[in-house]
């Protein structure tokens, strides 16, 4: 039987289902709300509570959106003749940090036969639309670098050959294997840089 | 500029500010968030609200309780003739583990000039209030193994003193499981000159 009272209890059992969090720091989580004020208990609450009420995805290319369209999406200093292909929104924060100046495609996943995905589940009708709508000048295919983010990249290729674009693909300067929300500035914006034809 | 949309940044920046979560840990939070089911999310943020709406300290032990009286002192199946006095309520935590089967008295700190905490911000007249008027027999201080919290079983045991109840203090030792090597020489010195007959 636990020391705590059921809410605590109830409240540590909910954070330790969230990955990154384990029992240790659920506890440790839960010491923190009960020392802190009610009213900041309650703006973390509302946080979290508001992040499902107004994030969507960007209708034209899935990033997170609060909008119709994402921040990126309605920025027009950025070059849009040039899209970065994504696996998840998330990869978008990372290549943020680099100098990428272009706009994203986020293909929501990507093929993986194992887990039952195919290109059917990925917007990749989506973006071949918007190759053939937007005028773009260059695809730059940035699907992680392991088997199955190569074989998406290859699958999106094919498909992008008749419609006249350039398609590059990043450069292996992040290590091969890894997802790229662990890849360093540097390295992102080396990989960048140093994109080939694909 | 951060590449999140502005709620996903604000609750990022509010996990930060949770000892223990780090600004890595609060972005993987965040995308938790941002996956899970809402109802997920809305259950997560009820539990937070209701920890600080239902949980408050024991009338009794300045334990957490949901109630008058927390539930170790609900329960009288416990011995009410030995209490043990511990710094904060997450101790109650730890000691539950292991065999005891007293009750207990949380001081909500320790005596520490440094941080201008001296007796009267503790939970000690309670203490001597319950020894005089419950009948108990013994008082095991479990304050921490630090100098603050030697001091304060110093001062408490001092109190104690004219009310005719014995007073204990938990040993001190080598940790169960751990070896000898690992033993700062301090904690070596006291559980040789603290040994028992085997």
């Amino acid at each position: 039987m636990s020391a705590y009272p059921k809410s605590v209890d109830s409240l540590i059992e909910m954070l330790s289902k969230i990955p990154s969090v384990g029992p240790k720091s659920a506890e440790r989580i839960a010491h923190y709300v009960l020392k802190a004020q009610a009213f900041e208990i309650k703006n973390l609450a509302d946080a979290l509570t508001a992040v499902k009420q107004n994030i969507r995805n960007c209708s034209r290319c899935f990033n997170l959106a609060e909008e119709d369209l994402c921040f990126i999406c309605q920025d027009f200093k950025r070059n849009s003749k040039l899209i970065c292909v994504v696996e998840f929104s998330k990869d978008i924060v990372a290549i943020e940090k680099s100098q990428f100046e272009g706009r994203y495609h986020v293909l929501m996943g990507k093929i993986s036969p194992i887990s039952g995905i195919g290109p059917d589940q990925l917007r990749i009708n989506e973006l071949l639309h918007r190759v053939r709508s937007e005028n773009l000048e260059e695809v730059l295919l940035a699907t992680s670098a392991d088997m199955e983010g190569e074989a998406t990249a290859m699958y999106i290729s094919e498909q992008l050959k008749p419609l006249n674009v350039k398609v590059s693909r990043i450069a292996y300067g992040i290590p091969v294997g890894s997802s790229l929300d662990y890849a360093d500035q540097m390295t992102l914006s080396r990989a960048i840089s140093g994109r080939r034809d694909f």
